[in-house]
């Protein structure tokens, strides 16, 4: 069960697909997030799926919310650009099967849309604080992809420090591959302790973005935004904590249910 | 494999699902089955899993009883009443994935009687034994229902002592709602000790259905029923401590039946 | 993918499914298979699923087995008796959905033969080793069997020393149940201790099938099949603790099969 | 989710399938992939699956690779040599379920081309650093096999060392006599530490693939082939202890990703 609910159906010509769901440093879920908000994209679809969470979120003390990815697209305004879909989204699958059955599902769904090119936006978590600049590492599913991508100032080194890419950010290459799309994953460093939204990654990936979309993009919000959202996670963090489990299944009865709770608390 | 047995298909007119499936305290299990009892509700479908438990339970010593979740329906008797359908049973999803699966199903089942509106039962656990009559607290899927259910009685401050609702109450307002449901969901206040009903909850919890729902169920009978109940919870919990345990399958070939037993005894 | 494969479709006469999987003390097993051979029972098909351990077991030093569960069928001689389908093998599921999902897979196959009643062996482990003839205990789906079998010694107290009965030989029973099938599980009182075969537990139930089944099967070979099985099983054991592993798995990719070699080694 | 994407239908008569998935000492690889060079077979369909990690490795630094089985096919050249198809591939399926389908799946896919005959590879791991010659053990999924190739010098007393063949290698072989398939598995005797190749014990196996088969590949290439797929090996090693791990996941809502990378790391 991953299904696809469908707003509207865009008409887009020769889309870029630019993913950010959650992961190390929450630096795809910033990016893309930011630039849903600057460029004003329009949500058309949403997706959720036996493979996630089975909890809904409360937001704003008493609404329940589903867990979810949705889709947004946007059009090219001027000449250079392209028309984007962004995927961005609550989470990832919580089984190692679900990866592959939910982006299975995904690229189903926008190569109905023309996707042929897509951008997948990770971190990559080295351990430390660093100070300086982020360094935004690439890897492509085509290796004629470097030479486009290098001048961007992406640095193709990544093997060096990791041997693979976990998850929707390194798989949508994969699989999008076997269909002859082309894929970009850049990966933001960072120190990639959890649940730490990382805004300099993010800005750092970001201006990469903003020069391969050719878009301009305002960065002056980001901090404000990035800061928003850390609120957001620590009081989830502090709700958590507290830990007033409220359990909707017999504990008896669910130990995998138990085993989560104790994980989240 | 969920499968759901139908005995009958009554007609109802824009009816409300009350679910009350096992959780913390037994609540919803306790609050739906006294209604059941006490309107004469009538049960006309019942569901089973393979996302439930691998045994059959035993009823008075040597009757083999199914792992099931059970429907009821119950027809308007004055004006201001809405005809309703009950959702009790014996367990939840024992996997994660299931939880989505078995809810799918239902949601599938139950839109062909055209429910629109839900009230689902759970509990809130606050590890502490409190004194005082239990807060319900409530939460919604949709905003504009606050105002409504506000009025009787319910807390919709829950999200500042929760995060979450884990389960079958929560993703029944979740899901509910992709397919333009309505839905509430009360949680009684309890300690959350396990296995433990929580007479006082359930009644917080079934005086205000009683509001909502328009209908007068004498309370007097509940205490006698949540306490023969808690005879037989406790004779189970007796006997599986006593454990003498029967596994009808190799021990050597079946870790997941092992590790459930041991979780069991 | 749970396949039976099936070798003849014999035309049987209301028959009653005997069930005979291993389990604690193996006592279904050995009971199953004894009536097997002695009554000369044919095969007539076999199931094998990937809720099964993925590997093959070497029989005689150097041949493949692939893990089965086995069907023969046994026509009646006399007036009295009842055609037979016997269902053995070599393991239960490996998960707790594959229980549920074999066992409707087998039951939509034997109801084509006409199956509408069943009697499952499975043991009931005390934890002790008991000098006495043991007691064969007795669970049914519908009460009304209770009396029927009362009669032929078997003890309907179980209930009162297990709240429930783990894989086949329980969910027969329940699912059975379902589908308008009455079903008698029998219980052959072991101490529980794994992987013994239980000869004595056997013979007792054995016993009372004879007098269910109206048959007679003469037990003077029991005892050195039951050693032969032995045999068998200590060589299995002897052979696994060695551990000589063979893994045709790359240890880094496979956590699971590694965690079961871990279990059986 | 298993995919077989085909390039080519090559028609083949009469065909053996070589399997030569990751094990042990990875010998059946070291072997398969050998003679695929050797004898310029050709490439002509790939496998993924859901059962696989999910994540796609880094080739050369940046190049993401999805996890893959592969086909490829030889035909016979001379009198007396047969058609082959050869499996070699990534990794095995991550979970016990996936090995039965992904098998069952490219069974299916086989029968397609007329494959009734295979020879399996995997190893038999001693636990101790042998110094002769190692023994090629073998097992066959039909009894009158034994006659034919043990005067190949195969050892047809594997049983006396371990009890079954975990994975792939045994599965083929059981799986494939359900289809009226014969089948050879060839265990070369290796130390077993794990993720080591061992060239030795691959030459042992390739030699009596040679007389199977009636090929003559030169022998003499082996060992700097081995060697160069050692130090690619050890590079990932070093790679991921070097651990800078970059997951595509949100730690927090993904237990089992977790899981995995700390396996990994």
């Amino acid at each position: 069960m991953t299904k696809i609910k469908v707003f509207e159906k865009p008409k887009l010509r020769n889309p870029i697909l630019v993913e950010g769901l959650p992961g190390v440093g929450n630096i795809g879920r910033v990016a893309a997030g930011y630039l849903i908000e600057e460029l004003g994209a329009k949500k058309f679809a949403q997706l959720y799926s036996k493979h996630f969470f089975p909890f809904v979120m409360l937001h704003e003390n008493y609404q329940t919310h589903l867990l979810k990815n949705e889709f947004y697209y946007w059009k090219a305004k001027k000449k250079g650009q392209r028309d984007l879909i962004f995927l961005i989204g609550d989470c990832q699958s919580l089984s190692t099967q679900g990866h592959y059955e939910i982006i299975e599902a995904i690229l189903d769904f926008i190569e109905g849309f023309g996707v042929k090119e897509m951008i997948t936006i990770g971190g990559l978590a080295t351990g430390e604080i660093e100070e300086d600049t982020p360094t935004v590492y690439g890897a492509v599913s085509d290796k004629e992809l470097v030479k486009k991508y290098a001048k961007m100032g992406i640095d193709f080194s990544a093997g060096e420090r990791v041997g693979y890419i976990v998850g929707a950010s390194g798989l949508f290459l994969g699989l999008g591959k076997e269909r002859g799309m082309k894929g970009l994953c850049m990966l933001g460093e960072t120190s990639g302790f959890p649940i730490v939204t990382d805004p300099k990654a993010a800005e750092a990936v970001l201006d990469i973005l903003n020069k391969i979309l050719k878009i301009k993009v305002d960065m002056g919000k980001l901090e404000g935004r990035v800061n928003e959202m850390e609120k957001f996670i620590k009081k989830v963090e502090a709700l958590q904590k507290k830990a007033i489990m409220q359990i909707s299944g017999d504990e008896k009865g669910q130990p995998e249910a138990k085993e989560q709770l104790r994980y989240i608390g």
